[in-house]
């Protein structure tokens, strides 16, 4: 097949054309993982079978090894034959396995408990082993620009206004923090997911024909992969664990989308503090060669307004009239299109990050262009607490004074003797701040190291 | 490339292992076939310059030639070594053309002029060539059924509970009636899909250079491809008719989605009045084998779910800063899902509904389950027309008395002396209506004719 | 009732607050309004029976005389006793009527009669006389800029990069014709919500015991309010035509949006190339009274944001099981909360706009910054034309030597020997236009001008 | 002012008509509430002023007595006069103090500041005093249905097809665990919301000019709400914490919806298993008195389709640009509707399962229908396990011939002396199972039991 007769943009762009990606992202998210994984649940069956002696031992090795040669395209052909997918899968085994083990091949199961148990331990096994390892590289990225920068002074904004400064380490370090939140989220919740062998109603009416205890029937299978049963189940597992791991994603997505925009916005033309590393054989534009566009961090913001939405699915999937009608079951086979969105993106941001460029120039010019102003709210602030009883307007006015004569604010407060009485009253910290703005940083540089300390800690990186 | 590969279900499961369905959709969905578009376009930008004389008219074939052999992975190669899709695309021409007629490839264009007028080419036919045309084949299904069954009497429900009769061929003249609404929604909407030659910011800064009539220019390269150019453009043509599309594609996603809740809750058990067509061959369950489960419907809702909630991808993108940010970039390359997905399910729903199995014994079964209570409202539209004080509450009295006695409604009335009166006055088919309460369909019978020949000609089917 | 006793920044804030506003709302969009617009659907019922002769004349004024006195209140009474609202509406009309009319309140009508098609009427109504003239308000003052600032430079930016050169009269074009489309789409959409007279389930079982024609007496209640019906009804009419309206509306919304975002970001401290009017009195911030920040337009960001995802919700209401469920009667309620977040926000968007200013100083500016660097897209083409083997990678590197070497990239140009040969094939307006990148701007102006003349003639304004 | 003028149904019809509604939920999502809060936190501020003798002990309680005074009301006039609400409110309170008060109100805080603060303990309080309270209502219904009915036989429904038997109480434990689950989530992310006091870029710029400590003091502030501090902030806190908390509401609205649909379908005039209890004043439909709609589920339903899509404003509102844009400030003002909406709906949803009417009959009606199929699936399991070399197939054919013949399928089983030898090592209990199968309930009736014991004791119910 070739490729680019895809249709999906993961399958010919983003994912299937990447090597790296690929080999990361195939062995969970591909629907080779998919029948992979059932296959395995179909082997921890067998093998909780023979450990109570419903089987003899033998079976898991003949499961074993036919599960090894089994391909989702052999599932899928005999799917095309009987039209049941999961019962194609079993069929499959037991066509490589001995007449003897032939029976205890899907033993008492119902499709979903296979389907709901290999989807919780794939979706598991991607978060621990391929996303959050993912999320920690940009974290650490992350924490690496926060505190190298720390001390790099910038004008902070607010509804795009210069207002009051930071340092360009205290911006990123936001997002040390809300990404680090992140982190966590999604490992709890991608650890969380649950399974479930309770039968085709959730009663055990199957199992339970065989066994006196089925619900520790069902924790011996799902533990064979890590996985615990829902509390309650019906034909599926309750809903609400995947959800709250979609949300998870959805949520750490938004952080980096918004990482992605404070990003392009920094690199506009008038701005110029940073800029996406430019490799000298990259053309920009077709026609406009001089240009440097932040094309990654738009990628990023694209790809979480295709994503984003997708929680509208996960949300009505939720409900499922009475043990289950089958509206989620097309759906749920799309979920790992907003995984493989979610790492590609982490993977580009990452990439990006770690080439980031600081002007620090740009950051100075456009800090001194309000320079006189910044020092409105100290001033403010200083004669309120000093008692003046209308210092913001008082402020107000000063700064209109300042605006229309070119004087610098804080010469015109000086040069105001009816406010000396309160000026009087500084201390040597806070008249340092009137004259020297670049000092009105507050924490800023602390924050960063206690931001970056606490989340290396939380996060063991 | 192994096909199971692929993450998006589409490319593994629903168009990319259907040949029916992947020789409908790739010439239009895949990447394939967006370079291809490209290509064509780069073409009707030759053929226009050889038209006004810019280039000598070998061009022409020149580059027709050239752009046969070029392939998706041949751009996609040209991108990678440069970083740029639509530079790679025209690279991959000028190599295969004389050094004569490289200058004119791609003459004055800017990407975008490109990409944008191959993207309202290739959704504008396959609306006209493949969704319209299945579309419609559904609703001929649709018709069929409900001439057929114009006359079958159905218990009408609101609520989920038996209120007046209807016939079954009314209750699709429903879907005839809305889905062909949406086939003319669609294909308004895909026909006036927009292109544009207006440059990187749209004021034809470039053509401008050559042209005194760059907008006639602009207008000259759509209409080689049949597009019309949009009021005004940026670097993008307006993207209000790209959602404007996509609306009527989802809002008649929504009308499939509705019907097929209907026949998956008409095919409940209890109900069972109808069924989709059972394959020998086929397992309904691995381990009810008894059941008939409406696979395809709840395909179709779940397909919906999929793909509904990507309306707000659509929002999001008709929002670019200035002359155009590109956050809408990747998430564009995302609208053939939704395409493909709803193509799909059209289709499936046309399958099932052309086998569709209606069972008249339940049809008849469910009627008579609240015969007697049906006629309630007759009784009491009748009496209030005739003045009764308080119809409504008489006949609410009347359905509880003849509940808890177990008698017929209409017994009850003509056995109560204080109606006579008003009774006395009914007409000979008023009178008819309340002994035989089949025959208050109303005009079910003649409205589903009206229906179906209204959009027969309409659609010209 | 306290009005800060309410929930919805609607109703305490945004409309509740603002007399003019809720002097344009509220006789359509408020509880009130629903009310009296069933009122005057029941009214148009018997003005058809009195015409058809099925009851007295004076009916009519009886009826028009009993609506008149009825207010929200009193149905809201008889719903709490009753528990059924459209019947407590037709109980508050025959209480204030004769005995000799009662009995024609409501005849032969279900509650959804009254419901859909008073909900169409009173939609169009708000459509056309409140929300249509505003929409072009707000389009007259984007024409008044769009003419005004015509000529008046702007860099072009995509990907936030300075890019080609346009006019900010050009740039607000873009909106003058989007919102006029907007305009254009809203009107066509509210002008063509359909209302329904079929009964409970569509098929006038009801009616048809009294007419022989109950379609035509449908049409001719209807036509009462101006109201069309829907080719086929249940006991709701055809769902997508609301759909189509919202859509309209949020597509519009869309648009603004756009144009709030595109301000704000030209509103930024470094660009500052445009001004939201500041009032002498207003807080900027509550500790920097040198902010100017973009409240309104932010405001319009946000209400975007509120209001576009309930496109999920008119969506999912699509869907109705058989002849109806009720699962859209509580979700059709809120449907005018967005119609007034999108009239609140056009309303914002016009005053502001009116308002804005424009500071050619920035413009100007912000165009300097990359003015040498302009010209690389016009050399790049004219050499292209000329022939030149690389133009683009020629130019790419021409830009790279002027950035190291501080030299004018035009300067570079004609120095450079190797290219002689094609400059001397220039036209002098190409000349003109590498020397002079001001005049590089296309066709902007002109173009401004023939957008708006379009415009105002389509929208007759 | 009339509350029919409102345009929120919630204000309108919802909530603003129902007393007893009204009364919990004003306190804490009015706009009244919303103002109350904000001077409680400026109020807890001079409170940590006092603390830490940066003021006078005297101010705490001027500040405490001035804002009992203080309405909404006061607040808006004020904003109309200065365009600015928080500033307006401290405004308000130096009114009302003396001077020597006056500069301690609203002390180093910037707006958001308050704002944030104060929206993370209204919605916490409302959470813990409101919210979960009556989820917790609602909880005890649906376990005093499981445990009322954890006999009562029903069949289970996949596809809505009858498939294996279940109990009816065994069907509500599924929304025992699932609404359990639901209250702990939102309990947790209700009393995990942060608040922030570090000014107005997030650095401590104005607080660290007279703490040593800013933090710390930050720390003091908040908890006199009971708030703690996000890790980090900017202008807000981080956004994540409110997206948890609406994501966990709205999946617990998710929960109940796919109650409202079970219970809904439940009531179809075929299925008639459980029933709203019918109020005799009430009013089913205006034209057929004998329905009994299940209109409670239904505005359930109704509701989650309103408020589900909200998610897309929370998780766009995640995106601020840098130290913060005002795009998610009217935005912000919406979510109080969300949390109205969910609210009303589990009381609805609580006083509805509360009278539940559960008809037996129905539902041993509704299990004989298939009652000899039912067997189909514990023959096949015990042919499987016995080593029947294809029992599926084996199965699938007797089902059919007992289709044909109306034999039972357990009879023809026993007559086919091919299968003698496997059901030769049946147990009793298998035995028991084939002739009787109201008993293949597996462990419905115990499991019941356990997720009942498992939640009451998890939530101390």
């Amino acid at each position: 097949m070739n490729p680019f007769d895809n249709i999906s943009p993961l399958d010919y762009r983003y994912y299937g054309r990447d090597k790296d990606v690929f080999a990361k992202l195939s062995p969970y998210l591909s629907e080779e993982a998919r029948i992979r994984y059932q296959l395995r649940t179909e082997l921890a069956l067998v093998k909780v079978l023979a450990r109570r002696r419903i089987c003899p031992a033998s079976v898991v090795g003949e499961v074993e090894k036919a599960i090894g040669k089994i391909t989702a395209n052999d599932v899928y052909e005999g799917e095309d034959r009987i039209k049941h997918d999961v019962r194609a899968l079993a069929n499959c085994i037991r066509e490589r396995v001995s007449d003897k083990a032939k029976p205890y091949v899907h033993f008492t199961a119902t499709s979903y408990d296979i389907v709901n148990t290999s989807v919780a331990a794939r979706f598991r096994d991607f978060t621990m082993d391929v996303l959050v390892p993912e999320m920690l590289q940009l974290e650490k990225a992350l924490i690496a620009i926060a505190l190298r920068e720390k001390g790099t002074l910038q004008i902070g904004r607010t509804h795009g206004q210069h207002a009051e400064p930071i340092t360009f380490g205290f911006a990123i370090s936001e997002y040390v923090s809300r990404f680090g939140h992140a982190i966590e989220s999604v490992s709890i919740a991608g650890d969380d997911l649950r399974g479930k062998f309770s039968g085709a109603v959730g009663a055990y009416n199957a199992s339970a024909l065989f066994f006196s205890d089925p619900e520790k029937f069902e924790a011996e299978v799902l533990n064979e992969l890590g996985i615990k049963p829902a509390t309650h189940s019906t034909q599926v597992s309750e809903p609400e664990y995947v959800a709250d791991y979609m949300h998870s994603v959805v949520s750490a997505f938004g952080v980096i989308a918004n990482l992605a925009d404070d990003m392009r916005h920094l690199q506009r033309s008038e701005i110029a503090e940073v800029g996406e590393s430019f490799d000298r054989a990259q053309v920009g534009s077709s026609t406009m060669p001089h240009k440097r566009n932040p094309i990654n961090f738009e990628n990023v913001k694209s790809m979480w307004k295709v994503f984003m939405p997708m929680m509208g699915t996960v949300y009505m999937d939720q409900i499922s009239e009475h043990q289950r009608d089958l509206t989620n079951s097309a759906s749920a086979r799309f979920l790992p299109e907003l995984l493989a969105g979610f790492y590609v993106s982490v993977r580009r941001m990452r990439k990006t990050m770690e080439k980031l460029i600081v002007d620090t120039g740009s950051l100075r010019r456009n800090f001194e262009k309000n320079r006189d102003m910044i020092v409105a709210e100290p001033i403010y602030i200083i004669l309120a607490a000093s008692n003046h009883p209308d210092a913001h307007e008082y402020v107000k006015q000063l700064t209109l004074e300042a605006q229309q004569t070119g004087e610098r604010l804080v010469d015109l407060l000086y040069s105001d003797k009816s406010v000396q009485p309160y000026l009087s009253k500084l201390t040597g910290r806070q008249k340092e701040m009137l004259s020297d703005p670049e000092k009105y940083t507050g924490i800023a540089s602390k924050k960063t190291e206690s931001v970056c300390a606490f989340w290396k800690k939380k996060l063991r990186i």
